[in-house]
């Protein structure tokens, strides 16, 4: 893209295709609006083609540049668009970013949007004048055809613009620019622009429909045509470059950070669990298996075991953040195959309610940070999916309702065909999600805990409530709980067995052989050794993040969503 | 294990095996020992014995518990020994711990010794006595007969000792104990003691050898034997336990938190690169492959494309803490088949110095945070593992050496066999070696960089020098570095090419096919958008730690070390 009249106009049109039959009239409208611009565009080159290049008196000042040493005057500051403030007014700056989209004003002038770091962006005017240094109208005209979505370098002079500019995050502030340089030039046609990739993800199926986005677009008086998530998925640097994604992204971040701070503050110790493991030992059936070495191996389903040999290896609490997999095929915005667990263990000294308190605790403290810390985060996200605030309990007033108390509520409150739900059987999700309502209209939270599991929901590890209590048809019940928000489960935790006799029982009665392959293993570990009383429990933090934003899938929460169908990127 | 009469006196003989000709001799003495220890024991069961149970006065003071609601007094204190200093002096306490062992001292009087976390540890005294609270005889037997490694729970007073107990790090202050409960009982023989867990690793052999640890056993006068890797991990327990894989652990957790802290001040943000991926797209050879839902997976090798498609993304700077996976038949204390990577990536402005000296900051911040902050952990390693400090250069002297005159200086004041070193072939592991020596003895520092790497040791990524500078045989050099600590290698960096034309050109020249599956789509992100100018590195977090502390395998480093012959536990 060197800067030549033959250069052409940059592409209006963006590369996706009309959504609907509705939405062709509006297309055909719009192809009108763009050939009109290209008509112009093309006469402005016209007009700029009537120099030629050498007599460009600021040819130095634009082009195509891969080493921008010695591009810039030494006085020039290099800055981020987020750094700007009145402080640079009258100030040369240089600024590199991604170039959003242009404007023409005239042969004389015309606008850059520039973008940086999520959603900072920021106007940049490029005016042709004599005075030094010289900006030409081919530069002029060259600035304004650069393809949308370059990545470029501008040294200009920071000024206060008449009215603030209400499309930019910094308003107050605009570049006039006097050089230009286009560090890494994006194609013509985008296979999906800035526009798109900021709708709302329509379809979320694993497998392209035969009539792909077009059913599915939502009916809204946008005429920025939404794409599904293969397209994103195809085109993952501009899904990644919305500032819709950016926002979760760095929500995503602060999840993690919050997590670990408040563990860390509570001596909690970081730890890596494995990911290849000999022993498809918490189940078989969703589990991956690979050739390793002439033997077999398996990827964790969890980090359970492993959080378990940190205690009985002498730490007193521990975390992890870690993958964990599952041979799951599921194809739908719930399920993927590979996520981020956010795992902690730690000894009991009198009660499993110690965990289950810290829990709460990591959770709320997630939660509250949040909403403190990441308003404009959520607000971003907010304007392209809609969600209510997430309803936190005042403190002190959390919920924690036992498996059975829950689910009398549910016959009690809930819908008629949740009337004759059992205490001695797992909720299902249409359940779990019934209950979210009721006790939402009830409690006024969206986030509560449910204890106190009936043994048949729980795997074989979870310790059975000591006083013998039962529910249902004597069902035993177990010091274990899940945590919901909005009616989803996203964290699963408990007491664990520590007496070895205890834990081969149990592992029996789940018809399960104490001899096999992991188990065995396990439990040698706790015969092995004393191993203190300990619990713990495990959150998705896909599932927290796309829950607390009351995102459409999971998979808009993962850096790179691993599906049935999909490893690529 | 009930305090009965019955109860046998705690087996003083570890599990282990003598090791040695030369150590059979010691193991008979040593038997003879216990015999006389054991005799002792029965001594003291008999004189307890000749009171039953009933008539104890203590007998609600001591015994097997699992719940210990209300089992201490109301106004004692929980504290682990960490806590304890001089303001417990004459309180009374409750501490959950480990004991160690213990010491019969006579029938009114016995020692024991009390661990928590990692190396934290007390002396305990129980000492019969009529006063209130009443200590029998018959609860001193039955305390100094735990078995070691039980998880027990002791209520006691804070006292001053007569003289510090040299052998515990609270040395300064005794526990004076009323009530003791086992929580958790260790069995009578454990597979590997405290002592054998707490010696130098003697063998990391993958295969169990025929004389297993006796040969390699290191001539030393200690009584205690070592074991080998294999032994450690069959106890993982035990193997945790020990201070100095306690330390190590901490000294790891470490590393983690200066490498996140340093830049996150510098605005990098977190990610997580996937570990199943759809292609094989860093070289076949030594990928894990899986069946995935009729199709085949990948377990990622680095996370280098993904933090490339960060940066093509959006993101200014990126790091990640993430598995790495090498399907390596290699049985070396180098190597391991799962491991962690500290990998960031970063736009690049003028130069790829830039990536070169943050990646110089983060591990100087490491190496000096370290030495600053973990003294004591380091200590305790040393202790076991000796090792000289590392050697880093004073600030603003940190040493860089191109590639071509790290080879001269091999060649000219290396060792003879590396006389003729070429500057246009990659370092074998020995060259890395001594090179690392004779910068020892030259700069005075064990951390330096190797830069301008010739581009036949780099892959396809790398970027060639613009300035079109070579070496050896003309062969061009790249914007590409190693960085090294005792002349191993632990981080590798370097610039990324940007432009799609020249990946492709370069993909063809490795004789790689730019339609090959994960190519492809690397590529065409790269022509799908304008990426600018990166760079960054990858650290191998676990030879980081293992080479900072100079110890004789990675795999204690590792949490749970995954070779092609250990997947358990």
């Amino acid at each position: 893209m060197e800067p030549t009249p033959e250069q052409p106009a940059a592409a209006a049109a963006p590369g996706e295709a009309p959504v609907s039959k509705k939405g062709a009239k509006k297309a055909e409208a719009k192809a009108k609006k763009e050939a009109l611009k290209a008509q112009r565009a093309a006469e402005l080159a016209a007009q700029a083609a009537a120099v030629t290049l050498e007599d460009d008196p600021a040819k130095d000042s634009y082009g195509d540049r891969k080493d921008t040493t010695s591009a810039f005057s030494p006085d020039a500051q290099a800055v981020e668009i987020r750094e700007l403030d009145d402080s640079h007014i009258g100030k040369t700056v240089v600024v590199r970013a991604w170039l959003q989209n242009s404007r023409v004003q005239s042969a004389k002038m015309g606008f850059v949007e520039l973008r940086k770091g999520g959603n900072w962006n920021i106007q940049g005017v490029v005016m042709a004048s004599d005075n030094a240094p010289v900006v030409s109208r081919r530069m002029v005209k060259w600035i304004t055809s650069i393809n949308p979505e370059s990545y470029i370098a501008v040294e200009a002079t920071v000024k206060q613009p008449l009215e603030p500019v209400k499309s930019c995050r910094v308003s107050g502030l605009e570049l006039h620019i006097t050089k230009c340089y286009v560090l890494a030039p994006a194609p013509a046609m985008l296979g999906m622009t800035m526009g798109v990739a900021s709708q709302p993800i329509v379809n979320f199926s694993d497998e392209k429909a035969p009539a792909d986005d077009a059913e599915a677009a939502p009916k809204t008086e946008t005429t920025v045509p939404a794409a599904s998530m293969l397209t994103h998925l195809d085109n993952i640097a501009m899904h990644k470059r919305a500032p819709v994604q950016q926002a979760i992204a760095d929500i995503r971040i602060e999840v993690k950070r919050f997590f670990r701070s408040y563990l860390e503050a509570r001596r909690f110790k970081e730890f890596e669990p494995p990911c290849l493991i000999g022993a498809a030992s918490e189940g078989g059936g969703n589990v991956f298996r690979l050739a390793y070495f002439g033997e077999e191996a398996f990827l964790a389903q969890s980090p359970q075991f492993y959080k378990q040999f940190e205690i009985a290896g002498g730490r007193e609490r521990v975390f992890s953040i870690s993958p964990v997999f599952r041979a799951e095929n599921s194809n739908t915005p719930r399920h993927m195959t590979e996520f981020t667990g956010l795992d902690l263990e730690m000894e009991i000294k009198e009660s499993y309610t110690e965990v289950l308190t810290t829990l709460e605790g990591v959770l709320l403290s997630i939660f509250r940070g949040l909403q403190e810390r990441c308003a404009e985060e959520i607000e971003t996200v907010r304007s392209v999916y809609h969600s209510e605030p997430l309803l936190l309990p005042e403190p002190g007033k959390e919920v924690r309702l036992t498996f059975a108390e829950a689910q009398k509520l549910l016959r009690e409150e809930g819908p008629a065909e949740f009337a004759n739900v059992r205490d001695d059987e797992d909720m299902s999700t249409p359940q779990e999600k019934a209950l979210g309502e009721v006790v939402r209209t009830k409690y006024k939270t969206d986030f509560y805990v449910i204890d106190k599991f009936p043994e048949t929901a729980r795997p074989f590890y979870a310790k059975i409530d000591d006083s013998g209590a039962t529910v249902g048809d004597g069902v035993k019940v177990t010091n274990a709980f899940d945590f919901f928000i909005r009616g989803q489960e996203v964290l699963s935790g408990g007491q664990r067995i520590n007496d070895p006799a205890e834990l081969e029982e149990r592992i029996r009665a789940k018809g399960i052989s104490p001899d096999s392959a992991g188990i065995k293993e396990y439990v040698t570990t706790f015969r092995q050794v004393g191993v203190p009383p300990h619990g713990g429990g495990g959150i998705g933090l896909d599932r927290v993040v796309a829950w607390f934003l009351a995102l459409p899938s999971v998979h808009l929460a993962a850096c790179y969503p691993r599906t049935p169908k999909r490893l690529m990127p």
